[in-house]
């Protein structure tokens, strides 16, 4: 009861951060970015933070943490299968979008892509999602994938949702550095005139690490993992041991 | 034993990853920024990124995954605390260190300090890190510290061990950026007169992603955890569910 009470706790906090995450990038590109358009121009390429936000970050970590809500365990996997799969392809729409805001804004302005760390780890990361999600289509909801290549390829898909949950997070930071003042430069820009954007951004990287944080935490608490057939008597045992030691 | 093959074949990929990012940090610095002082100057600066490269990534990262090697198993598990404590402990001295070099840089061109979203991330890693190396020494080394105390804190210690890695991966990501061309502004520089050393700054980023995700990638693997008195029969009930079910 007491490892409920502490899950619902984490994914309450886990809701809480991401939704302010979403508000924030939001206000960020209307209060000091001009808002939203989709012409190519400046204004498309606000769209790209906030898709990106929204789909890679906060809707990929809901869809992370889905099945440890102890809620799902006494339903069928099948429909929860389906719900993660959905929310799964809404984030890589969102993040197909947020590339094409920003390839689109780079076209119009004769920028040219990829040269950044930021997009170089921002590609991988859709690419490897996409990746995973059509596997992860083909493996687990294909009703002819045998079983031992489910069993196979579950460990794999595990460890690589969280590979790019933590890339997609990489990238976020390696972005949100934009808004400060360069530090080592003759342009220095003093403390006392820092900007309110600056501060803001900052903040919402700050946001973006807190969930981060908290999806992690709670993909790596054994306890809050649903019980596949065949596993419930190990946990007792695991839990019976731990208690016995 | 295929288990401890793909184990070693990780280890062997992160020592390597590891070393290249030391070497890449330190190249980075010698041929692009002018080398290495101690005296207030930009060299002395130049020790912020090797140092905490060194220390708060590739030494924590290794002294995270060393209850993990299998050699260590059948060995003292207190010999071994205290090579963990000692690693951790080396990785603290350079971290601390590698503040010192950005604070007296700081004072000496009259820059503020904590202003950007990486010093934030950046100043909280190296505090958690000291609580948690203290909290861990008292904990876990102490012979008067009570085993409820000790089983209370073993997760907690995992946890914050795990996020206080990420937390560094994020202040490494958060300032390469420094080196990449500013691509909204009107100082933009095209792609093809990119210089060398942002194309290695990023390399260097990617190395970073890499080690942090192999390492992740071995702390997240339970079957490579260290089998304490009281799992061995859990974990053969686990396996045996597992080859049964």
């Amino acid at each position: 009861m007491i490892s409920r009470m502490l899950f619902y706790g984490n994914y309450v906090l886990c809701q809480c951060l991401g939704l302010l995450c979403v508000v924030f990038v939001s206000y960020w590109n209307i209060e000091w970015r001009g808002g939203f358009a989709w012409d190519a121009s400046f204004l498309q390429f606000n769209w790209h933070p906030v898709l990106m936000v929204t789909g890679l970050v906060v809707l990929y970590g809901n869809a992370a943490i889905l099945y440890r809500i102890p809620f799902t365990w006494s339903q069928r996997k099948q429909h929860w299968k389906l719900v993660h799969a959905a929310l799964l392809l809404s984030s890589l729409i969102l993040s197909i979008l947020g590339l094409c805001a920003v390839f689109d804004f780079h076209t119009g302005y004769h920028i040219p892509n990829l040269y950044s760390l930021h997009s170089w780890v921002g590609i991988c990361t859709v690419v490897l999602f996409t990746a995973q999600w059509l596997l992860g289509l083909v493996g687990f909801l294909s009703p002819c994938s045998p079983l031992g290549f489910r069993k196979l390829l579950k460990p794999v898909h595990a460890w690589m949702g969280m590979a790019i949950f933590i890339l997609s997070l990489a990238s976020c930071l390696s972005v949100t550095r934009n808004a400060d003042p360069p530090p080592i430069t003759t342009n220095y820009i003093a403390y006392s005139s820092h900007p309110a954007e600056a501060l803001f951004a900052n903040f919402l990287g700050v946001l973006i690490v807190a969930f981060g944080l908290v999806v992690l935490g709670i993909l790596s608490n054994q306890r809050w993992s649903r019980l596949e057939p065949g596993e419930e008597s190990s946990r007792v045992s695991i839990l019976l041991s731990a208690v016995i030691s």
